[in-house]
């Protein structure tokens, strides 16, 4: 394999995480520091900074800011929703690619997203290849829903993996400060895999957590639910549930959907998500206190309460993804094989892009309880290696100090 | 001052907080510790567990276990809302605790509550003296929400307010990660006082906090609320607002109020809250994307991102108490008075049940900007100090160790 010279964009896409950053930062030092990569550019939110011309010199910004990125949430570069399109149909965006890696001789490409993210890797990369342009195409994976077909995990995950056990743990502390009875209903994210949801059954091992969990991996029963809660409730006067944001019925419909035909007293449709309906319904029919708490953005962002497993991995993904395109590898993703039977061992492994943009990963059915309400031992074992670890992340005057960029346009 | 030797009873009493269990095993471990105290007890939910007789031996717990309460959020010895009647008006109460106290040889009494609970103090210290049990009384105060009279201010607070901060900071990376339009609205705690959502003023003055920061300290006006957001919006394409969930209008109605008329999909009334509601409304007013996220219990049992000062504090308000007590004073609340001159300092002080029972502290106007949406320099030197530190928490397979007590019940 010739070695191949010429300068590399890096971009994000698609949801934050709290250490999608920790991965950026991992292929862009390592670009920094690899004498093939002439220079390093962060596109501008994700492809579109690419079609805007929009590059943020790398090599312009200090090396102590760029290393707070490992412990900053959020996509620093900016991110994007952008879906590209199938370039048989409209090459138009392909072709201002092509114009844009011409003019900063881009000769790598790497993208830090989810699953569209690598589906427009995968385009790309194709294109480049049918033009006979020269560039290699890797993706770096960032998901906190953990949906992604081959590697074992995804980067993000792990981190709201354990804020959610984390925060849910303290709430069962606070739930039971009382004599009275009291029901809890936390909402997580998690539209179509149970992943996140699942996580709470991870305060449950540790002995406080939910007594009940609901995944959308298993349709809905909003009689056997209210059943389920009032038993609980009944014997111990207290219940704490988690359910998935992606709960749905077994016709397919989202039990939030209801929500939709609500209005608030000033006519306007209801907005207070899938914890705060549920909350009503079991309130009633219990006669219990009940409250609703929705984790909301706080569990895909607490960079604060982030695993060190998922940012020594993160950073590992980003480092592979740069040390794989110069080897002269492209058009893979960089993902995980992992072995639990000794202790815990994450190694980085290739995955064919095209083979991760059109899957996704749920929850196994076994690691679910046959009723279809908690989380069996297997889900455990999976996940607690990878929660292990806190955040390096530094503060100043009490509070976080994320990375700062200068974020120096190229012209 | 003649030594008076006795058990004591240690009670927590009212919401919970990240560090109410650092007031407590300050008191317990200095009881424990001392030869004028023969056995230490803990109330089972508050000055309910005097009533039931329900009393936790203390001297029966592992030591490092009690260590752990420091960092063990809500109220380990259990909780309650019991409002203890007027003596002159019925003494019944009053009776039950007296025969509890000669039971056990109650000669020492310790609470650890917020403004009801030096209520609850006061009247049973005044009621032994009147009878002539001789007993020593002793508050120990905890409150998020800051309100306490006399106080620099109130153990729970700043862990409070450093979760605040440090979780609006993180929603500020989140929520600014497209490069499309945004407005996120948080919602604090803090009925009538808005020292909590003056917290997020923390995230400001770090350069990544809300916009505009709403307390009800100040009426709020619906249409120059709508005016503020707009125009931040249209100038910078994102907005980040703080409201405190007692905000009202000039006649005193809660703006949470209207929401009460509103009913879901199934006929329930609508529980969504104040940061959704005003989602809704500003979503319609601006067009733009707009997310409401309610800090819930969170903001008050998260102990993982509680402040090191607090713990410190708190441990000190309830060593201060025990001491004091043996010391010969009664009828006293432990608070703090600091001084911010030459660096922070804090030392304990005593202040009168009877004043800090009936009076709720605010936030000065003067901390509030003139246009009440923001927070002046004022309370950022104030509050400052108090975020500072972090906690010892110890974690046990990646989450936190929290505190597990025998609870061994007297007879």
């Amino acid at each position: 394999m010739s070695k191949l010279i010429g300068s590399c964009i890096i971009g994000q896409s698609g949801g934050p995480t709290s250490v999608i950053n920790a991965s950026a930062y991992g292929a862009i030092r390592t670009a920094l520091d690899n004498e093939c990569i002439t220079k390093v550019y962060g596109a501008a939110n994700g492809i579109k900074g690419v079609l805007n011309d929009k590059l943020y010199i790398m090599d312009e910004e200090d090396a102590k800011e760029l290393e707070l990125l490992k412990y900053t949430p959020s996509s620093a570069l900016g991110s994007c929703r952008y879906k590209i399109a199938d370039p048989d149909v409209d090459d138009t965006d392909y072709k201002r690619i092509l114009e844009i890696f011409k003019k900063y001789d881009v000769r790598y490409f790497f993208y830090n997203g989810g699953n569209d993210s690598m589906d427009t890797c995968n385009k790309i990369s194709k294109y480049m290849s049918r033009v006979g342009y020269e560039c290699r195409v890797m993706g770096i994976p960032k998901t906190i829903d953990n949906d992604l077909y081959g590697t074992d995990h995804c980067p993000g995950f792990s981190s709201a993996a354990k804020y959610i056990a984390t925060s849910i743990m303290e709430v069962y502390h606070d739930a039971r400060v009382y004599d009275t009875g009291m029901i809890t209903i936390i909402e997580c994210m998690g539209r179509h895999a149970g992943w996140l949801t699942a996580a709470a059954g991870l305060a449950t091992y540790a002995g406080e957590g939910p007594d009940l969990i609901y995944l959308p991996e298993v349709d809905f029963d909003m009689d056997k639910f209210i059943e389920d809660v009032t038993a609980i409730y009944k014997r111990e006067g207290k219940a704490i549930v988690a359910v998935s944001e992606g709960i749905h019925y077994a016709d397919g419909s989202f039990v939030s959907e209801a929500k939709t035909a609500a209005t608030d007293g000033f006519g306007h449709a209801q907005l207070g998500g899938l914890a705060a309906m549920l909350a009503n319904i079991v309130k009633e029919k219990t006669g219990a206190k009940v409250r609703g708490i929705e984790l909301s953005l706080l569990q895909r962002c607490a960079a604060h309460c982030a695993s060190g497993n998922d940012i020594a991995e993160s950073f590992a993904a980003g480092k592979a993804a740069v040390e794989n395109a110069v080897a002269g590898v492209t058009d893979k993703m960089v993902g995980f094989a992992c072995n639990r039977e000794n202790g815990y061992k994450c190694e980085t492994k290739l995955f064919d892009l095209s083979d991760v943009a059109n899957t996704e990963k749920k929850v196994p059915r076994e690691w679910i309880n046959k009723k279809g309400n908690g989380i069996e031992q297997g889900f455990i074992d999976y996940a607690l290696p990878l929660i292990q670890g806190e955040t390096g992340l530094p503060k100043e005057n009490g509070l976080p100090r994320f990375a700062r960029l200068k974020k120096v346009v190229a012209k």
